[in-house]
C-alpha cells in the first residue's frame, strides 16, 4: 500500500469516526441502547430480528436501521412486525457508514424506542472496521457456514459483545456437521468476554436467553 | 465521495487491471483455463474444490490459489487431495488482488496443470470488483443462505459464468426453506447466459454435470 493510500484511508476512517461519535452522543442523550449486527449474507440476521421484535414487544420497543446493497426486502420483513425500519441502500458499497446511520437515526423516531438495532450489509469482513456509534456489536454465525469461521475471520469475533450461533436446529437434526464446542472455544480464545447464545430463529430454541440479555441491556 | 477519493479509487483499480491483464496473458500463453470462485463465507467453496479435484483427477489437473484473511486451513484441505495449492493471506483485506495472484501463478507450476481455480476471500461483495485475469467467475450460493441472495447481491450474479447452488441436500431433506426455481429465475433475469448447477459437495448429487462443464472448458 502506498503512503498516499494509507493517508487517505485514515482520513476516510476519521470522517466516519466523527459521525460515529455524533451518533453515540445522540443515543446517550436520548438514553437509547444500540447494537450493530454483522454477519455473512444469509446467516439469518433479519429472521432473528423479526422474531425478537415480536416476542419482546411488551417489554422493549425496537427500531431497525436496515443496510443493504439493493432492495428493501429486509425492511419490509421488519415492518411486517409493526416495528419502524429505515432502509439504507448502499448502492454497491460493502458496509454501512456512520454518516448513513446518522441520517437514519434522525428519521426513525428515537423517542418512541428503547433499542436501535443496525443490521449491517451481509459481509463478515468490511463492516467490522467502521464504527457506527453503537454500544456493541453482535456477530451472527449460521452453523451451515462451518465451525472454522471464528479462526478464519477473527476480527469481528474479537470485537463483538455477543455471538449468536444461529440455525442450531440444523445441528440437532444432523443436517450439517458443525462442532459447537470448537466454534465456541475459538471465539472465546479471541474474546474471553464474548456472550454466546445457541439459537434457532426458525424453531425459537435458545431465543429466551438472548431476549433476557437484550432486555437487560435496554434497561428494562 | 470526494473527487480525490474517486480519482484514487480509479488509480487502484487500474493498477489492479494492469496485473489482471498480465495474468491473462500468462495463462493464455501457457494455454491454461482459469476460474475465480466467489461466495459468502461458508458456502462450501473449498469442499466443492476438494471433491472436484479428486473426482476429475484422471481427466483434468487442477491447481488452486487460496485467498484467505488468515490461516492456511483451506490450502491444507486442498493439499490433502495432492493438488498444488498456494495460500495467500490478505491480512485483513476483503478480496484478492491481481498482484497477489500474479505471484501465486509464478509459484504454482502452471506447466503441470490444465486448470487454475482461484478461491477468493469469503465475501459476496468486494471480490466482484477486482478482475484477476480469469476466464470466468463462478459464484457459489449455499441454499442455507436463502433464495433472496441473487436479488440482494446482484453484481456477482450478473458477472458470473456459472452459479453453483450448493448444499442442495438440505433442500431435499426439508431442512431449509429455499425456493430453487425463484433463485434460478432471479439469477437468469440478471444474467441470461449464466449456467446453473444444483449440487451437493457432501453427497455428490449434481456434481457430474459440473464436472462435464469443467472438463469441456479445460479443453479435455
Amino acid at each position: 500500500m502506498t503512503n498516499k493510500r494509507v493517508q487517505l484511508g485514515r482520513k476516510i476512517l476519521s470522517a466516519n469516526e466523527e459521525y460515529a461519535q455524533e451518533n453515540q452522543n445522540l443515543l446517550r442523550e436520548k438514553g437509547k441502547y444500540c447494537l450493530n449486527m454483522i454477519s455473512s449474507p444469509g446467516s439469518g440476521k433479519t429472521a432473528i430480528l423479526a422474531r425478537t421484535i415480536s416476542d419482546v414487544r411488551d417489554r422493549v420497543k425496537i427500531g431497525v436501521v436496515e443496510g443493504d446493497i439493493q432492495t428493501d426486502i429486509d425492511a419490509e420483513r421488519i415492518r411486517a412486525t409493526n416495528a419502524p425500519a429505515i432502509q439504507i441502500n448502499t448502492d454497491g458499497a460493502c458496509h454501512l457508514s456512520a454518516t448513513q446511520v446518522n441520517a437514519a437515526l434522525h428519521q426513525i423516531g428515537l423517542n418512541e424506542l428503547d433499542l436501535v438495532v443496525i443490521e449491517n450489509v451481509g459481509n463478515l469482513v468490511c463492516p467490522t472496521a467502521f464504527e457506527l456509534g453503537e454500544d456493541g456489536k453482535v456477530v451472527v454465525l449460521s452453523v451451515a457456514e462451518g465451525d472454522d469461521k471464528p479462526a478464519k475471520y477473527p476480527a469481528i469475533f474479537s470485537k463483538a459483545k455477543v455471538l449468536l450461533l444461529n440455525k442450531i436446529d440444523l445441528v440437532n437434526m444432523g443436517a450439517v456437521d458443525f462442532d459447537v464446542d470448537k466454534a465456541m472455544a475459538d471465539a472465546k480464545r479471541l474474546n474471553k468476554d464474548i456472550e454466546i447464545f445457541c439459537i434457532s430463529a426458525k424453531t425459537g430454541e435458545g431465543m429466551a436467553d438472548w431476549y433476557d440479555w437484550l432486555i437487560r441491556k435496554a434497561g428494562k
